[in-house]
């Protein structure tokens, strides 16, 4: 017999991957939460049904939202992850010589424990002792920040259940104000294939709060079609012109090339974001 | 009720289509052919149970596979199309105005019949005079021209059925044999995610015969896992060094910039490349 999981937030289309075994599994406060074996991509966490990381491909999104808003600024000392429960993104940030606090705000603490036990691979971060966890609402806390943060980075789950917050205008406004002079703040934006409308008003929602604001994709195999979009804003560092390079940072995905790279858009994609 | 189409040809992944209507169906000497619509991207062509082309996504694939080679050949006159039988490479190829001729070699005719009756939107170029349609085996037809193409394009299915051949050594040795002194060739070389082997042997195949040989990617939703390459061999013209604009052929996807960057190339597939 084969148990399969089927990632079906869109009514016509679904991803498969067959389970070996549930490792864990539990209904949070939050979500339901599911630690499982899958055959083609190792272990996974699922949340709500939905992948949200695999030991086979993690590396991909989680050096793509951290590394190009951290190349970009030209010192990231104190940096600010919403969600992010996994440790992955804050894995990756830890990289960055200049790092010397990251706050972690992730609103389910089950999610972290997990992932601690579970997933070493990616929650190895919070053994850092430059990495600060706070259980809340990422929403609720930006809202009391000011002026605080280098680098914010929105690694959530996708606008459904506790997340739907994090994809509004509002939300954005806070994260402008908690971020210092200089800051530079990026979010994952889903797949543009099936979110079209999010994917549309949250680019313009940032657009009308930061100077500079641009989209960036890559290609995540264990996502819903794969393609994926991260929304980049900053008050004044250029993502192209003024990043960096570092060789000290070691990647599997990310190079300086390929940072210029995930910013050239599909005519279809510009043409979207130009509505 | 719902019908749903598994493209699983991996053990441990499927990509589910909700299917709204079967159009037509078919066993063909060579594999079974179904035209079917979908709820999320609308008509597509299945062979064998795999996503070949779908209405909402197809221009991905086509103006990917099409333009790269054509805009890297400073004057492409004289195209063969292995494969291609629902017409959407030929259709970009004809976009080129240098070009006179498209000998496109499809071998199951029923292929050809039914895109011109179901799928319009890619079949159009099949009614352009300068398309010149031969049904028959694309091995042992570039195995009988020498010197005759500007540009080879593979458009083939996956490595599985009728296609295997076109996925082997001697092929690329006779598709180099069949070009004209600085021809290009490109071919499409699956997902590396679920292909890994495959995607290097073709490569170091190609590397092997052709002096020039650069993988590019991109992403197709319709397709398992997104992640999709194509292996470009070419006897002199560098795609990066050498390929021109030309504003006059309109696109939906492809762009100069697209063109540069589709070739930079994440660090894990260089490293799968360099093995």
């Amino acid at each position: 017999m084969a148990f399969w999981l089927i990632d079906d937030h869109t009514p016509g289309y679904g991803l498969m991957l067959r389970i070996d075994r549930t490792v864990y599994s539990e209904q949070t406060p939050y979500q339901h939460l599911a630690i499982v074996d899958t055959t083609e991509f190792g272990r996974a966490l699922v949340l709500d049904g939905i992948i949200q990381t695999t030991v086979a491909d993690e590396f991909i999104y989680h050096e793509m939202i951290a590394h190009v808003p951290l190349f970009t600024h030209p010192q990231p000392r104190h940096v600010l992850i919403i969600g992010g429960g996994d440790g992955g993104t804050a894995r990756e940030v830890l990289k960055h010589s200049s790092v010397e606090r990251i706050d972690l705000v992730e609103i389910d603490a089950s999610v972290v424990n997990a992932c601690r036990k579970y997933l070493p691979e990616t929650a190895c971060a919070f053994d850092d002792p430059r990495v600060n966890v706070i259980y809340g609402d990422g929403v609720e806390y930006v809202r009391q920040r000011r002026n605080l943060y280098d680098v914010v980075i929105v690694d959530s789950s996708d606008p459904v259940g506790p997340a739907v917050e994090l994809f509004g205008r509002e939300f954005y406004s806070n994260v402008y104000a908690c971020l210092k002079e200089n800051g530079v703040f990026v979010a994952q934006t889903d797949s543009p294939t099936f979110s079209k409308d999010l994917f549309q008003r949250v680019y313009h929602d940032i657009k009308s709060i930061f100077p500079v604001t641009m989209v960036y994709l890559t290609c995540i195999p264990s996502y819903i079609t794969g393609f994926w979009s991260f929304t980049l804003g900053s008050k004044s560092y250029h993502p192209l012109k003024d990043f960096r390079e570092d060789p000290e940072v070691e990647t599997r995905y990310y190079t300086p090339q390929l940072h210029q790279a995930c910013f050239v858009l599909p005519k279809s994609i510009e043409k979207l974001l130009a509505e």
